[in-house]
């Protein structure tokens, strides 16, 4: 170690998060996390959903502390410790020779750990904030540490922290392996195609007003596990297929096997929630309206332009084939869901805006000259509902982890290794 | 026949509507309605819900017809087809001394029916008005044209109209088996026990308000059966348990399996709906807040009370246990869901209104007085769902068909044969 005087060494990773095509659900080893099927996801551009955690580690620091958004938060639970301690063990020897400074391997166990983190969404909003979180806690984690494995092995320590953080590691559309052994080293994350493979896809978010208390998805599965007499031949007859047919439509882009795969699957999740003891409910009236806007619209066209998905809540993930169809699924989107009266346009759809700009939308008033989309002209009245989205995020499929090597992009003091 | 004179001979009937407690999802046989599996139900009390028909026979029809609530409807669908050619060659010689009419089995051949029927309930809500129909129709044409088979063999007929009109011959709980024969004339409905079995029981139903336009239960199940993965794993697999255990809670009338299976197989049947692609939505927001509002009830006791079931609409039916239950049940129902401002307490609760004395409720004043349930306490604030239940029905398990002999029950004039 460095010598008679005080230093503070860190690194900031920045971490996306991911929507899952082909999901989770059910754990088959609760401590472990690991599950009971293979799944498939899209990682989403950092630019709108991400995490970004900066880890400092200092012969000053007395114990290990984390601020989550500026808030101290305790590191006691399991998950933390499961991952704190896996990413310890494969520590190496860290030398910084501008610093002067030198962490022989055996040193980190007595070092302590100062970590921030920062989501740039809200994190209350179910938009799988403890993925991009865990995710970002072991990238960083490894990286100060100089821990020589890679993102696979990498992930299946985030997987410890959260199961679907394991696809966090990776940009593009990334497969988690259930794996088979009882120690769970070969359940990891592998990328299937980076982010550049099918950069087409436009991803819009309607984050959805919601009164209702959520089961949190750790006890929801669990009590599907234990409860649903539908979820084992799910796991065993349904997916393993499914995961093959969605591995060939992302590899071949094959849109409308994608689509129809991705909203079967969703479905197919909330169908064994609604099948546990006592019912799960994460869908509500929004989100089925907006899937019938959609089936509609599909349905009109002849072959899918959209594909849905929906997580533990009541969000919608909407996947448009390009741009265009982006576009025109705003437009609809806008139509039966447009803002209060007298919102700000510009914090309703946030992210990318220029799908906003493609739709042809500058303000208020082009939203409310919107014309009924064609496929729904003969159902008169149509039905507008103000207020049940709360607003949607524009974005893409994403690139994975990063370093941040901007001094001014860190979360904490490079002198005292407190938060800024 | 008689001779020289005109005459009409008419035999009125009342039939019971049911509710499955296990349910009917899905056809191995489109045209003749079989089932790929068993299902269980109650029948409700007629004097709550029910059909009344009159069929008329005279030589002086010129063809079949018929009147539903009134007006005139075409008889050349199908499902009445089936009804009408299957009973027409079960039919006797029919002899009236006192009228001096004879009718020989061949001439119902060529004589023409007059169908006058009547639902005391909206046909519109959802309340399976095709079950008690179809049953009424061919208990009241098997009456009239002296049809030896006992009700077992006419539930075969019935189940070509509408499988759930099968199980509307008897009263009490009821077995419709699915039958093996290609045939279909072991697909029958048999009482399991009759309605004073278990006469505690006391049912309550929120009709609940729908803007939405609901997929019909003849499409739904033909989807179902054609996209769901898991629809036959819960024919196969689960259902069959499911029954015998039911069977033998129904006959032990041990109330916490009865609510157990019943809550569960509604849960799977609208799970597998949404396992359909394009998924069905049956259930809305009002349907899962009732749901939350029972498992939260039950859970607090610790046994179940109440038990739940929601066929293909979102409309709830919920069974107590005993007479207590169902006026605290009520209070429960009416803290959340009070009526709209100056509406009618009157013709917001419908059918025995005893329960509601047994609540202590008799004015508007008294719901709104009504404190939120022990059980929900600690989670303040409470909202209410004005508006969100158009009104409760409360009724019982009930009888099976039976004639209506008093001529000014009948629906067709004597003289003309024509709507009175």
């Amino acid at each position: 170690m460095a010598e008679n005087k005080s230093w503070v060494l860190m690194v900031t990773a920045q971490t996306p998060t991911n929507i899952a095509v082909i999901k989770y659900w059910g754990k088959r080893d609760e401590s472990l996390i690991l599950p009971i099927n293979d799944s498939i996801s899209v990682t989403l551009d950092p630019s709108h959903l991400c995490t970004t955690t900066t880890v400092a580690v200092s012969p000053d620091f007395t114990h290990d502390r984390m601020w989550l958004n500026g808030k101290e938060i305790s590191l006691s639970g399991g998950r933390y410790q499961n991952c704190l301690r896996e990413i310890r063990s494969r520590a190496s020897d860290v030398e910084d020779e501008k610093k002067g400074i030198k962490i022989a391997k055996r040193d980190w166990e007595n070092l302590h750990l100062h970590i921030a983190s920062y989501n740039n969404f809200p994190t209350a909003a179910g938009l799988a904030s403890s993925a991009a979180g865990f995710a970002c806690l072991v990238y960083s984690l490894a990286k100060l540490m100089n821990v020589k494995e890679d993102n696979s092995h990498l992930s299946a320590i985030a997987r410890q922290g959260s199961g679907s953080a394991c696809r966090s590691l990776y940009g593009g559309f990334v497969k988690w392996i259930m794996g088979k052994d009882d120690n769970g080293n070969d359940s990891i994350a592998v990328q299937l195609v980076d982010e550049k493979h099918w950069d087409e896809l436009v991803i819009l978010i309607a984050v959805v007003s919601s009164r209702q208390k959520e089961t949190s998805s750790t006890s929801g599965m669990r009590e599907t596990v234990e409860t649903s007499p539908l979820v084992l031949h799910r796991a065993k007859e349904v997916v393993p297929k499914r995961v093959v047919e969605m591995e060939e439509a992302v590899k071949s882009r094959n849109f409308p096997a994608f689509a129809r795969l991705t909203c079967s699957d969703s479905n197919q999740f909330h169908a064994v929630c609604l099948d546990t003891s006592p019912p799960i409910f994460y869908m509500n009236d929004t989100s089925h309206r907006i899937i019938s806007c959609v089936e509609k619209w599909n349905r009109s066209e002849g072959t899918p332009q959209v594909a849905y998905t929906f997580d533990a809540g009541p969000n919608a993930v909407l996947i448009a084939r390009n741009r265009k169809v982006a576009a025109l699924l705003l437009q609809r989107l806008l139509f039966h869901f447009p803002p209060q009266s007298g919102a700000d346009l510009n914090s309703y759809i946030v992210g990318d805006k220029s799908v906003l700009m493609d739709a042809g939308i500058q303000d208020l008033k082009d939203v409310e000259a919107l014309p009924p989309p064609p496929e729904i002209k003969d159902n008169v009245p149509t039905r507008k509902f103000k207020g049940d989205v709360s607003y949607f995020i524009c974005t893409r499929p994403g690139r994975g982890p990063v370093l941040l090597t901007e001094e001014s992009q860190a979360l904490l003091n490079p002198e005292t290794g407190l938060p800024k």
